[in-house]
This record gives C-alpha cells, sequence and structure tokens, in this order.
C-alpha cells in the first residue's frame, strides 16, 4: 500500500509536464496529465470508428500511461529532430526507475501496457496511437494552426505525423486530413 | 461525427477549471482534468482494495466524465455549505446541456455514468466516491495540510467529507485517517 501512494503522489508530476501546444482557448499550454485524460475521453467516444473492434477499455488504460514516463524524460516535440535523439533511451530509463515503484504485479501490468503503446502493434494500440495524434490536430484545428504556424511545421512532417491515425481508424485520418486542410489550405508547402 | 468532435473541443474547457487545493509541489491550484486523470489511476492501480469486487474499467468511466459537468457549474469548494447551495440544480443543468451535444445514444450513456456516480448506489459508484475524496486528502497531506489549513477547515467537517470512504474500501478509509491524523494530529479540533 505505501509503495502505491508514493506512487500516486509521484505521477502528480505529469501534472508539471508541459507539452508544446496551449488549451483551445490558448490561454497556455496544455499539460501532459489533463492531455492523458483528455485522449482517454476521445477514445470512448471515437472506439466506433476504429479500424479493427477494439477493446476500448484497454485503450483508455494505455492512454491513461503513456505519457508518464515524461515525468523523468520530459516532453519531446514531435517536431523537433534534434531533441528527439536518444527519446528512447530516455523514456525507456524512466519506465524502468517509475515503473519498479509499484508492487511487482502492478510494475509489470503498467510496464506493458507503456510498451504495448509504445510497439503501436495491437489493434488497441494503433487506435490508441491514432486518437493521440487526433486530439493534437484537433488542438491545433481549433487555435487555427497552434503549433504548427508558431514553429513553421513543414506540411510534409505534419502529414508524416498524423499518417499513423490511418493504421488506428481510416475514418479519424480522414478527419484528420480535412482538419488540417482547413488551417493549412489543400496545397504543398509550409505550415 | 462532427457532434462527437465538437463535444471533445468544447471539454478541454474543463481544464480551466480549478479547484481548491494545490499540486503537491504547491506550485499551482490542480484543474478538474487533471484531477480526473488522477483519480483514474488511483481506481486502476487500488482497485484490489474495495470492499466489493468493482468492474475496475466501468470505475474508471465514471472518473473520467464525473467532473465534466464542472464546465457550466464550476467547482464548488466541498467545505463551504454556502457554495454548495444549489450545486445540484446547476450540475444537473450542465449535465442536460453538455451531455446532448453528443449522438443520442452516446448522450445516454455518458449521462448515466455521471448519474451513477453521482447517486453512489453500486459497488463501482462507492469505489470511484471513495477513490475521488482519498486522492483530496493524500495531496492535502502532501502538502502538510493544503486547503485544510488554508481554508481553516473543522476537523469534523473533514472527517463528515472522508467518511464514505469506508463505503468503497474500508482499507482505504484507514489509510485516509492515517494521512488525515499525520497532518492534524490525533485530537479533535480545528485543522
Amino acid at each position: 500500500m505505501q509503495q502505491q501512494l508514493d506512487f500516486l503522489a509521484e505521477i502528480d508530476r505529469l501534472k508539471t509536464v508541459l507539452r508544446r501546444n496551449t488549451l483551445a482557448d490558448r490561454s497556455r499550454r496544455e499539460n501532459a496529465a489533463e492531455h492523458s485524460w483528455h485522449v482517454s475521453l476521445f477514445a470512448l467516444i471515437l472506439a466506433e470508428h476504429a479500424n479493427a473492434r477494439v477493446d476500448v477499455n484497454h485503450v483508455v488504460k494505455m492512454l491513461l500511461v503513456h505519457d508518464l514516463v515524461e515525468i523523468d524524460a520530459g516532453d519531446t516535440f514531435c517536431y523537433d529532430p534534434a531533441a528527439r535523439i536518444g527519446q528512447g533511451e530516455r523514456e525507456r530509463a524512466a519506465a524502468d526507475r517509475l515503473f519498479a515503484r509499484l508492487p511487482a504485479d502492478q510494475a509489470q501490468v503498467f510496464r506493458r501496457l507503456w510498451e504495448e503503446f509504445e510497439a503501436g502493434a495491437t489493434p488497441e494500440a494503433k487506435f490508441a496511437q491514432a486518437v493521440d495524434r487526433l486530439q493534437a490536430v484537433l488542438l491545433n484545428h481549433r487555435t487555427r494552426g497552434g503549433t504548427w504556424k508558431e514553429f513553421q511545421v513543414p506540411r510534409e512532417a505534419i502529414e508524416r505525423r498524423i499518417g499513423p491515425i490511418k493504421d488506428g481508424s481510416a475514418t479519424l485520418w480522414e478527419v484528420a486530413e480535412t482538419l488540417l486542410h482547413e488551417i493549412l489550405g489543400p496545397g504543398g508547402g509550409q505550415a
């Protein structure tokens, strides 16, 4: 029990890990904890659009834990190639330390949820990754370009980033493409 | 689909609803969205301590939606009797408006999850309420009294507030009592 309480107190720190994007009202940057809540609701509400029949409860579990490693490793901006160097190692080291704080059986369960999300191989992980990316698209859409414009992200980089949505849901990928076109126009070029 | 996306964009506002308590590091007040994420992890990690065998997936769903009505109704400080007048009506009006934005079948599912949590009658709702209250106790403990001391909450009010934890988990109620005593000492009187 003490291990569980200490873990639950420690993960409070995820609320202080800031992502690059802002809230829809642009009042401030979004943190990784509230992002995890938001994508969990994306999963619950959009599950019917998954390519495969998915266990939505399992998707939600993955999404609740998918960013915990950022407590140690920080948020890595997906459009910064330099920042992404070593990201995998940093996040694995974080997972090693963090999940080991739980009782052994739970440590293994949570570690596996995170690894499954990262691997993106199961239908549930594919759908979890799809809603994780769609959420960022929706916030960038509602902020009329958000991080895409702020950081002048090349359109091809955005297309590459949202491509995997297709693996989780062809329907949601079409939605993401539409939102992207509404902000950037139909053509090529820079955000 | 458009209804679902609009709903998902609108609930982003829960990230701007501030609770009275601060984060564990006291850097700022906690918002209701990140709180919802945190309590969902409390449920996943502490489910073994529930009095009854509970469907933890159902508990998590309730916790993910339990504060959505605060988008309209705001957070009501649980230790402010004046603020609590009319809280039920405000929150029901919020539920009427908010959940109706979803497609009809989902509107009903989400509305029922919220009603089940509020009623606190099922084993899942009892356990969801227990972890919701325990989370506030843990943050008040980690901040050496937090809102209890800041607002000079009478000890009996705290005891009354955490009492229902017992209905969800006798074990977690003992934990809450211990944390309370560690901050306020074993006796009566004010926080």
